[in-house]
C-alpha cells in the first residue's frame, strides 16, 4: 500500500488535532494536581513547595511551546497520511512522559539525575517533533511561504535539541545549568516576535 | 518580525478555542476529586465534607464565569497573533491553579490565609484577562458593537478585580467577607441579563 | 438587558456543544479511577472490587443516556443565550457530583445511605435537564419536529424524575429497589427504538 | 421507532467524534499516572518501574491504534443512528477498562493472572468494534471504497481477535507468550503500509 492510498478527507486533519488538543490539555492540567495542599496551618507550610511549583511553570511553558508549534505546523498540512498519524503519535507519548519527569524533578528539589531525566524527556519529543514535521514538509502545502515555515522551523527545532543535548553534560557541573538550559529553550521559543527568528531565516526572503 | 506577520487562518481560533475548552473543563472537573468519600457509614460522616463542597461550588462558578467571558471575547477575535496566543496560555495558566487554592480553602476550612491565597489566585487571571482582552481589541473586529462589548467588558473587569483587591484587607477582619466578596462577583457575573450590565455601558449607545 | 440583546452567531453553540462534550468525557472517565488494583496475587483479589465495577456500569450508562440526550437537545437550540449557557452549567455541575456518589455507593457496597444518595444525585441533573430544556425550547428551533421532540422529551423526563423519586422511599425497603429504579430508568432510556417511546408521543402525530 | 426516524444531522457526527476524541485522550493519558515517581534518590529507584513503563507503551499504542481505527471508520459514516451511538458508547466502555487492566500488568510484573486479564480487556473492544462497524456498513455510505474498506477492516479485525483468544491458553504456557500476541496485534495494526494490508484484501479490487 502505498501512502498515496490512504489519503483521507482534509477535514479529518480536524480531528488530529481535536484528539492532540485533548491530550496535551490534559497532559498540562494533570502536572498541577502534583501541588498537594499542606496539612499544616499558616502560608509557611506552603514554602516547600516552591520547587514542584518551578517545574511546573517549566513544564507548563514547554507544553504550551509544543501546543502553538503542532498548531502550527498542523496549519501546514493538507492529508492525513499513515506516517503523520504515527509521527503524532510517537509526538504525543513522548510528551506524556513530561508530567512524570516534572513530578520527578520537583519532589527531588532539582537533583542532578531529576534533571538529567528532564532534560531527557525534553530531547525526545524534539527529536519525534522532528520526525513528524519531516512528515508534513513531504506531504503538506508545498507553497513558498510553507517551505520557509519549515526551513526557519527546522533549524530552531535543531538550535532546541542542540541547546537540550549541551545543557546533558552541564548537569554534572550544576543541575541549574541543566535547568538553565531548558529555560533558555523556552524563552526563545516563546518570543516569536524577537528577532531572534531571523537568525533562522535565509537572508533574502522573498518579498 | 511584525505581529502581522504570523497572522493565521481565521479557522486556526477554533483550535485555540478548542484547547481553552479542553483545559477548563479539566480544571473544573479535576476539583470535584477532592471531594473523598468518608469511610465511615451513615450520612452524618459527609457532613464535615461542606467546607471542601462549598469550595469547589464557588470555584465551578468561578471557572464557570471565566468559560463564558472567555467565549464571548474570543468571538470578537479574528487573527491569531502571537500576543494572543501567549496571552491566552497566560490565563490558562493562571486559572490552572485554581484547584489547588480551592483545596486548600476546603481543607483549611475557609481560615485566614486559606482565603487570602484564595483571594490572589482569583485575582492572577483577572489580570491575565485584561491582557488577553486587550490583544483582542487591537487586532480583532473592529466594528461598534465589538468596541461596545470591549468597554462594557473592560469595566466590568476592573470592577471585579477592584473587588477581589478589596476583598484581601477584609479578610483580615474576618475571612468570610473576604470569601463573600469573590462570592459577590460570582453572582455579578452570572446575572448579564441584570440591570447592573447598564452600569457598565455608555448612557447613550448607538441604536 | 433582554435575553434577544445577547443572542450571538449560530457556531457559537459548537463551542457550548465542544466545552459539554469535555466535562462529560472527564466525569465518565475518572470514574474508572475508583477501581484501584489489588495489591495481593491471583484473580480472586479482583472480587471484592464487584460493587465499584457495578456501580460504574450503572454511572457510565446514566452518563452515556445524559450525552445522547444532550446532543439531541442542543440539536435543537438555535442561539446561544445566557439562560441557554447558565442551565447548562448548572447540569454539567449536578452531573460532576456523579463521580462522588459513585465512589460512595461502590465503597458502601450499596448500602441504604449511599443509595439514597445515589439516588438524589441522579434527580438534580434530571431538573437541571428539564430548565435547560425549557430555554432551548423556548429560544431554539420552532418546526413541528422540535414542538413534538420537546413533548415526548420532556414527559419522558418527568417520568424519568418520577421513577427516581419512587426510588428514595423503597431504599428504606431495601436498597436494591432503589438501585432496580435508577436502573430501570437506564434502559428506559438507552432503548429509545423501543416501543416504550410511543408511549410518549401523541396518538395522531402529524404525518 | 424504526431506526430511520431518529436520522440526525450529518455534522451531529462531529460531536460523536468529538465525545470520542475526549475519552480516549483522557484513557491515554491517566494511564501515565501510574508511573509514581520514587522517593528515594538517584536513577537506579527508577529502575522497578520497568514493567509498569513497559504496560504503558503497550496500552498508549493499543489505544493509539483504536483512535486511528475508529477515526477511519467514523470516516464512512454519514448518519448517527441510536444503534450506532449505543455501540460507540460500548466501545468506549470497554476501552475504559485499559487504564485498570494496564496499572494491574504493571503492578503485577506480568504475572499470568494479569496477562489474562489484559488480554480479556483487550479482546472486549475488538468485540464492540466488531458491533459498531455493522452498524455504519449498515448505515454509512455505500461507495464500493466503503464496502472495500469494511470487507478488509472487517477481516483484520477478525484476525486480531482470534489472535488475542489465542494469547489466552498460550498465557498458560508463558504469560510473556500472551504479551508477546498482543504487542504481535499491536505491530500488525500500527504498520497500515505495510505489505500485510494486501492479505486482506481481495485479490482483484476494482481499479
Amino acid at each position: 500500500m502505498t501512502e498515496g492510498a490512504d489519503i483521507e478527507r482534509e477535514d479529518s486533519l480536524t480531528r488530529v488535532e481535536a484528539f492532540s488538543d485533548g491530550v496535551l490539555a490534559i497532559i498540562i492540567t494533570i502536572m498541577v494536581l502534583e501541588l498537594k495542599t499542606p496539612v499544616s496551618e499558616g502560608l509557611a507550610a506552603l514554602w516547600p513547595l516552591w520547587p514542584i511549583f518551578v517545574a511546573y511553570v517549566l513544564s507548563y511553558a514547554y507544553v504550551a511551546i509544543y501546543w502553538v508549534n503542532h498548531h502550527r505546523l498542523l496549519s501546514h498540512a493538507r492529508v492525513v497520511t499513515s506516517g503523520l498519524l504515527w509521527a503524532n503519535m510517537l509526538l504525543l507519548f513522548t510528551l506524556s512522559l513530561i508530567p512524570f519527569s516534572t513530578a520527578y524533578l520537583g519532589e527531588h528539589h532539582f537533583s542532578r539525575e531529576a534533571t538529567l531525566l528532564y532534560l531527557l524527556t525534553m530531547l525526545a519529543p524534539a527529536l519525534a517533533y522532528v520526525l513528524l514535521q519531516g512528515r508534513i514538509a513531504a506531504t503538506g502545502a508545498q507553497t513558498s511561504a510553507s517551505r520557509r515555515y519549515h526551513k526557519a522551523s527546522h533549524r530552531k527545532g535543531l538550535a532546541a535539541a542542540f541547546v537540550y543535548a549541551f545543557g546533558l553534560p552541564l548537569t554534572y557541573v550544576s543541575p541549574w545549568l541543566g535547568v538553565g538550559c531548558a529555560a533558555l529553550v523556552a524563552v526563545f521559543w516563546m518570543l516569536p516576535w524577537s528577532g531572534l527568528d531571523r537568525l533562522f531565516l535565509d537572508r533574502h526572503p522573498p518579498a
